[in-house]
C-alpha cells in the first residue's frame, strides 16, 4: 500500500508551527510497513486543497490528512473529501453526543458551529477524539482510502496510535513488530560498520539504525502472521546484536536515557542526586521529566560559582585553586559532595565549558568532566564535546547531560 | 511572488526527522512578504523528485528546495534542476577551493566524490556554505526561480538567512521590516480582543499575533521603500500597543523570557539564584541557555525532598509541617533561602505539583507557587496550570518556569 500525507493549515504554510504531525504519521506508518512517497502541506484554501487532494488520490492508495476539522467556516477538509468521493454529508449522532459530553465535562459552552464537527461523509468510519472535539474519520472508495485527523498533535497523536493504526492493520493479514535497541557511547558509523552484514543480510527481521542527539537507536522489525511469530523472529537477533555491541547498549524499548535511569533506580530502590555546573539543571530536569522520579531523585545543586561549589558541595578550596573548577578532581568532589549533602545512593556531577566564552588553550570550549560516585563505583569521564557547529552551547550541554545519565546507569549496575 | 517549498530526503518521508527546514524557510519567506502556497516532501528517488519539481514549477514562481546536495550518488537535486532547465553542469572552481579548504580546516580527508558538490548548473548563482561542504545555489529561467539549499538545518539556516534572503530582497524594490512585541500573562484571545481594531484597521504596518507555549508574540510588519521609512511606520504602532497592553509586555525583539531576564540582569549588574522543586532545574537550565549568563547566575538548588528544603535552603520545619511543601509560605522561604545562601540579589523559587501523581483535592495537580524575592520586592503567585492535556507534566513544568522568569523580570524593575 502506497501512502501519502497531506497536512492542512495556514499556520504550517507560514512556518508558525513545525509540522510534527507529518513526522509522527510517517513514523507510525513506516512501523507497520506502509510506504510514504510524498508529504504535502496546503493552506485553508478550498481550491488549492481540492487540487492537492485530487493529486494525492491519483498517485497513492492511502491519503492521511491532518487539520481542517475544526468548527469554523474555513475548516473544509471533510467537505472536500466528501465532494471528491461524491458522498453526501450526514449527522453522526454518536459524535454529536460525544462533543456535547466533552463540553459539559470541560465546563465550556457549546456553540452552534460545533455541531458541524459531528457531520460526516455518508459511510465514514469514525474515530473518537478523547482530547478534543473533532472526531477523525476514514472513507474508502474503489480501493482508495482517506484518513482525516484533527490538527493539534495532542489530539492527532493518540487518535492515530489508538485508532488509526489498528484500522490500518486490520486491512492487512500480516503483523509488523519492532523492538528498539538503545545505544549510547558509539557513533552511528561505527554501529553500522559493526552490524553491516546484519543490516544487509537480514530481511526479516530488518535492522535499521537511527542517530539522534548523540545516541543511536536500532529498530529491529519483523513481519509475521501473528505477534508470537514476530517475537520469535526478533528475539535472537536482538540478543546477538546486544552481545556484539556490549555495554554501549543501555536498554531495549526504554525510550530515553533518563527513562532507563529512573526505571533502574525504581527497580533497585536507590536514590540519586546531581551537582551541575555547565549543564546548570539540565541533568536534573531530564531525570525529573519522568513521572515517578520524585521517588528516586533527592536533590540537585547548580553550582555556577566556586563559592557554592565550596560552601554547599564542600569542594576544597585547594582543589579549586590547584586544578580549577573544570577538572577531574572538582568533578569527583562535586559528585561526592552532593551525595554526602543529600544522603542519596549515587551522586552525579558535571563541570565544563559550554562556551561560547570562557575557553582557553588548555581548557577549550567543549571540555567537560562528568562523574558518578556510589559505594563500589566512582568514575570520571573527560569529554571533548566541541563539534564546531551552530548552537554549540546547547549541543555541548545536551551531550554532557547525556553522558552524565549514561554514566549513572553504569554505576547502578554495581549497586 | 508565489513560492513553494520542496524538501528532499528519505529520512523526512520516514518521519525519522521532523521537517524544521520547511517551517524555517516558510517563516523567513513570510517575513519578507513572499507567500508560500504549498510545501512538499519527496524521497531520494529520481522519478518522484522530477515529478514533484515539475509540478512545483508549473504552479509557483519560486521553488525553495532543501536536501539532496550531498556527495553521494543518491543526492540528485542539482542534477534534476539542471535537467528541468536544460542547463549543462560545469565545475565551479571557487566552490571546489572552498570545499578543499573546509576539509583542510576540519582535518578530514576529502574523497573524490566530494568534488561532485562543486559542479553547478551553468549560470547558477552560488551561495557559500560556512558550516559544511555543500554550497547552495539559485538558478533562474523565464521568470521561474529555484533555490537549492543543503539539508542539515545547521547549514541550511545560516545560508538562508545570510545569503538567500538578501538575494530575494534584491529582486524587489520594497523592504519589509518587523518588530516583535513579547507578551506574557495574557492569553491570545484576550490580546486579540484588545487589539482587534488594530489588527483589522492597520494594513501597513500589519499586526499579527502568534501564541506559543503560554506566550503571545505580536509581529508588527511594515513595508516601505527603505528601512528608515519602515521604522517610522512601525515605531508609533509598537508604542501604542505597549501602552494599551501595559506590563504584560516584557520586551521588544527580545527572543525569549530567559533572554530578556539575562539581558536585564547584565544591564543592572545584578545576580540571580533559583530554588526549584517541581520544575527541578528547568528554570536554571533556561537562564543558563543564554551565553553570558554565568556573569549573572549564581546558583540553583533543586530541592525535591523536604530535607533539602530545610537543610540547604533553610525552610523552617514548622512551615513545612503547617503549610506543606506546596504553599505560599514554602515558596517564600525557598526564594529567601537561596538568596541568603548564594548572596545573589534576587532569589526565585518554584514549588508545586506537576503530576501525574501527588495531587489531592485540596492541592491538585497543576497547583504551583512561584516567588521572586529581592530588596524592595517580594511576591508569590499561586498558579493553576492543569489544562487536562496530554504531556500535562511537561506543560505544567514549562509554564511554571515561564512564570518564574516573568516574575523575576518584574522584580528587576524595582532593583
Amino acid at each position: 500500500m502506497i501512502a501519502e500525507i497531506l497536512c492542512v493549515g495556514t499556520e504550517l504554510l507560514l512556518g508558525d508551527i513545525v509540522n510534527t504531525n507529518a513526522a509522527y504519521a510517517a513514523r507510525e506508518l513506516a512501523a507497520i510497513g506502509i510506504n510514504v512517497y510524498f508529504q504535502s502541506v496546503v493552506g485553508d484554501n478550498p481550491s488549492r486543497l481540492k487540487q492537492a487532494l485530487s493529486l494525492a488520490l491519483s498517485r497513492s492508495d492511502l491519503v492521511v490528512m491532518t487539520g481542517g476539522l475544526g468548527p469554523t467556516y474555513d475548516d473544509l477538509t471533510k467537505e472536500t473529501v466528501a465532494e471528491a468521493f461524491s458522498l453526501p454529508m450526514e449527522l453522526h449522532q454518536p459524535s454529536l453526543n460525544a462533543i456535547t459530553a466533552y463540553f459539559n465535562r470541560t465546563g465550556r459552552v457549546m456553540t452552534h458551529n460545533n455541531e458541524k464537527q459531528a457531520w460526516m461523509p455518508k459511510g465514514a468510519r469514525v474515530f473518537q477524539n478523547n482530547y478534543g472535539t473533532a472526531p477523525g474519520l476514514a472513507v474508502e472508495q474503489n480501493g482508495k482510502r482517506v484518513v482525516l485527523l484533527p490538527g493539534p498533535p495532542r489530539e492527532m497523536e493518540p487518535m492515530f496510535h489508538e485508532e488509526v493504526i489498528p484500522y490500518l492493520k486490520s486491512l492487512s493479514d500480516t503483523v509488523l513488530l519492532s523492538h528498539v535497541i538503545h545505544i549510547f557511547g558509539m557513533g552511528e558509523s561505527m554501529v553500522e560498520d559493526k552490524l553491516k552484514s546484519y543490516m544487509l543480510s537480514h530481511l526479516n527481521p530488518t535492522v535499521a539504525p537511527y542517530a539522534k542527539e548523540g545516541e543511536v537507536q536500532l529498530r529491529v522489525t519483523a513481519s509475521a502472521k501473528d505477534v508470537e511469530e514476530a517475537e520469535q523472529r526478533i528475539r535472537p537477533v536482538v540478543g546477538e546484536i546486544c552481545d556484539l555491541l556490549g555495554d554501549v547498549v543501555y536498554g531495549i524499548d526504554v525510550g530515553s536515557l533518563q527513562n532507563a535511569l529512573v526505571q533502574k533506580l525504581l527497580e533497585k530502590n536507590r536514590k540519586i542526586a546531581t551537582a551541575e555546573s555547565c549543564t546548570a539543571g539540565l541533568v536534573s530536569k531530564r531525570i525529573t521529566e519522568i513521572a515517578g522520579s520524585s521517588q528516586v531523585f533527592e536533590c540537585g545543586i547548580v553550582s555556577y560559582s566556586n563559592r557554592i561549589k565550596a560552601q554547599v558541595l564542600g569542594v576544597s578550596e585547594q582543589t579549586l585553586e590547584q586544578y580549577t573548577e573544570v577538572s577531574e578532581q572538582t568533578a569527583r568532589e562535586m559528585a561526592r559532595g552532593v551525595r554526602r549533602l543529600s544522603g542519596a545512593d549515587i551522586g552525579v556531577s558535571v563541570t565544563g565549558i559550554a562556551g561560547p566564552g570562557g575557553g582557553t588553550p588548555e581548557k577549550p570550549v567543549g571540555l567537560v568532566y562528568v562523574c558518578a560516585s556510589c559505594d563500589g563505583f566512582e568514575e570520571v569521564l573527560e569529554l571533548h564535546l566541541s563539534r564546531g557547529r551552530r548552537n554549540e552551547r546547547e549541543n555541548i550541554r545536551y551531550l554532557a547531560s547525556s553522558n552524565a545519565l549514561a554514566l549513572a546507569i553504569r554505576a547502578l549496575e554495581v549497586l
